[in-house]
């Protein structure tokens, strides 16, 4: 039998997906699993756009331009004006969900053996297409106690070497909720244009901001035109996940051609999600007023319920869905795993995303968890009646010392 | 401004699309361009599986299983069954499209300099996916003279070397349409076997055979359940282009397995497609039947104009839809461009891809041109009156030395 390649044996499996045998093992006893794991919101998609896909009736299913249906980048600038952010259709390069526009843009700006800093926690994936594409990537750990904040501009600066190519952050950040304010984004500018390095953000969250927190875009920051790229997805901000429709934007022109190359390699985004996404861009503002009323009160009901639990260290995040929390256990990946292979309560039981593989750095995260509050209050309550419960009885449990 | 990567400044721009821009100049000046360029077909997709699209409403457009939908899954082995292909959902991964399926698939199967036999001319992508991958690819070329038949064992002995992984081809071919019979993949076999090697075949063209040719698909090939990797896609089947769902099949299960990791990766393929995928799956026996008529028609035209033209080669393909001719011309390149440039009849012009897209080998093909016979009769007609006109009055027209 052929072998199979070195790379893919060493690939990543998904951090957060490989627990699922667990949970179908846990369902067949008749546990209701609580699935806080992943970023897979209950929000009804807008149901005007779903209505007008179901009224396109497409002769010839073809396939699209590879960098997107020209009536979809044509409309789609009026969205990011809407956010006070001024791009062009020529900006734009349509991809597969955010996840394509990820090893896009690490194509067009990293060669083999370049460094991107990425603050850990990170996005697990980014550590995947980076792997694949034989980009390094070069963690700067971040610190629950003081709310996951990006470290000092003298850190970053520590942190570049000659290799430096790229920084990549995620804002607000997915795995930590944590929103990084435009004074941070303009102290980090500054390094960013004296190392003449790529700014690589990914704004799928741009809608979550809560409380009085205001959402800075890294395409406004002036003079680094040139040097910032965005990923962007359609996945959160409707809840079409499904839909498999993001986007590469920068007023970098070379960075555009360069990706387009890769766009039209592998021919088309999907022709079916490109016109959910524009009918999407007819959605009301009221949509997203509900939705974030909708989340500042799950995210006050976790943080109240995590808080409240003996052990538990977190903070209040300013955006995304998710709390990264600190737990008084032995092992995330054990505690996870044991919560679907051996605990329930009230015939329910919770999944959650354990923190190491959010980190680059071996040993870290170990008694952190990724929460995603992507499901009722009712169900919320009832997941944290699981979790308070489970760690009353965890063999695993360990007294945090302060 | 920071530089972009080595890599993608020296990636393969597609050489279908790269005349694209002197197309639109052409319908810019009100000359009518046929399209014979690229892959996508005329043909109406079943309006029965759009239809049960748009009897689809989903509250929340959720994720789909990375490797994709069960219910598509479960019913794709009917597909197969159909084609006296026994292969089990556990022997698929849905992709976006085949193009996802070659760049998984080489990742799975080869690392950093390992080496892939295609025969060419080949599918220009393949080129691309290797080189965004450090995969080497080593030609072996095919000549017009004997309709593009695969070479004799013993070349492919020949060319492979220790760090051959894998032999890769596209049955029926895209671009020259040749269909390569039961009897010569059961040579290649035996090779494949004795050197350890995958066998990885692009069988998209698979329901495109004219006169009394039969598809033997590589997944029939018996003791090569290990070494046998088929490419899919619903693309061209189904005139499905915009739908984006393809597949990864294999019995090889480690070579599942890793191709998964690359599947969660990027998370999910599109649901819309898979939707339409699934009810696709119901398309009675008649739209095929219906379809080569159709395409054994347009081939045995276009076969018939070429041939009658002077200083023109080309050979009466088996498959695909797909004629690769000699033209009497110093470059075809050139030509192509001067068609949408500087040439109309009627008011139409004629867009074709030159062949030298698709070889490895620096200076072959220069004379070659793909024409897709994507188009009905009557513009066929049309494109080859065009053809026949151009090819009396292009300056680099040059004499065939036979």
């Amino acid at each position: 039998m052929p072998q199979l390649s070195k790379r893919s044996i060493n690939a990543y499996a998904s951090p957060i997906r490989k627990l699922a045998p667990y949970a179908d093992a846990a369902r067949s006893r008749g546990t209701e699993v609580l699935h806080l794991n992943i970023g897979q919101p209950d929000i009804h998609t807008p149901a005007g756009a779903v209505a007008a896909v179901r009224n396109w009736q497409p002769d010839v299913l073809a396939y699209t331009p590879s960098k997107g249906m020209s009536t979809y980048l044509n409309k789609l600038p009026l969205y990011y004006m809407q956010h006070g952010i001024d791009i062009q259709p020529a900006d734009i390069v349509v991809t597969n969900g955010a996840s394509e526009a990820i090893w896009m843009v690490l194509l067009a700006t990293t060669d083999q053996e370049h460094e991107v800093i990425i603050p850990e926690p990170f996005y697990a994936n980014y550590n995947g297409f980076a792997a694949m594409l034989d980009v390094q990537v070069h963690p700067l750990t971040l610190r629950i106690n003081d709310g996951f904040a990006l470290p000092a501009t003298a850190d970053f600066e520590a942190a570049i070497t000659p290799r430096t190519k790229a920084i990549m952050l995620c804002n607000p950040s997915n795995p930590t909720g944590t929103l990084y304010s435009q004074e941070t984004l303009l102290e980090l500018a500054e390094l960013v244009v004296r190392y003449d390095l790529f700014l690589i953000v990914d704004e799928v969250y741009r809608e979550f901001c809560y409380d009085d927190l205001v959402f800075f875009s890294a395409l406004n920051l002036k003079g680094l035109e040139q040097h910032v790229v965005v990923l962007d997805s359609i996945s959160k901000r409707y809840s079409a996940c499904g839909a498999r429709v993001g986007a590469v934007i920068t007023r970098n022109h070379q960075v555009i051609a360069n990706v387009t190359k890769y766009a039209e390699l592998r021919l088309s985004p999907p022709s079916y999600g490109q016109m959910l996404a524009t009918a999407l861009l007819d959605t009301p503002a009221g949509y997203f007023a509900d939705v974030k009323v909708t989340y500042t009160r799950r995210r006050n009901l976790l943080f109240k319920r995590l808080s409240a639990m003996a052990g538990v260290r977190c903070y209040r995040p300013g955006g995304a869905f998710y709390i990264f929390a600190e737990l008084p256990i032995d092992d995330g990946d054990r505690f996870c795993q044991w919560l679907l292979e051996s605990f329930s309560y009230n015939g329910q039981t919770v999944m959650l995303a354990p923190g190491s593989g959010f980190y680059f750095t071996p040993g870290l995260g170990r008694r952190e968890v990724r929460i995603a509050y992507v499901l009722a209050e009712e169900k919320l309550h009832q997941a944290m009646d699981v979790l308070e419960k489970a760690l009353e009885v965890y063999p695993g449990s360990v007294s945090i010392l302060v």
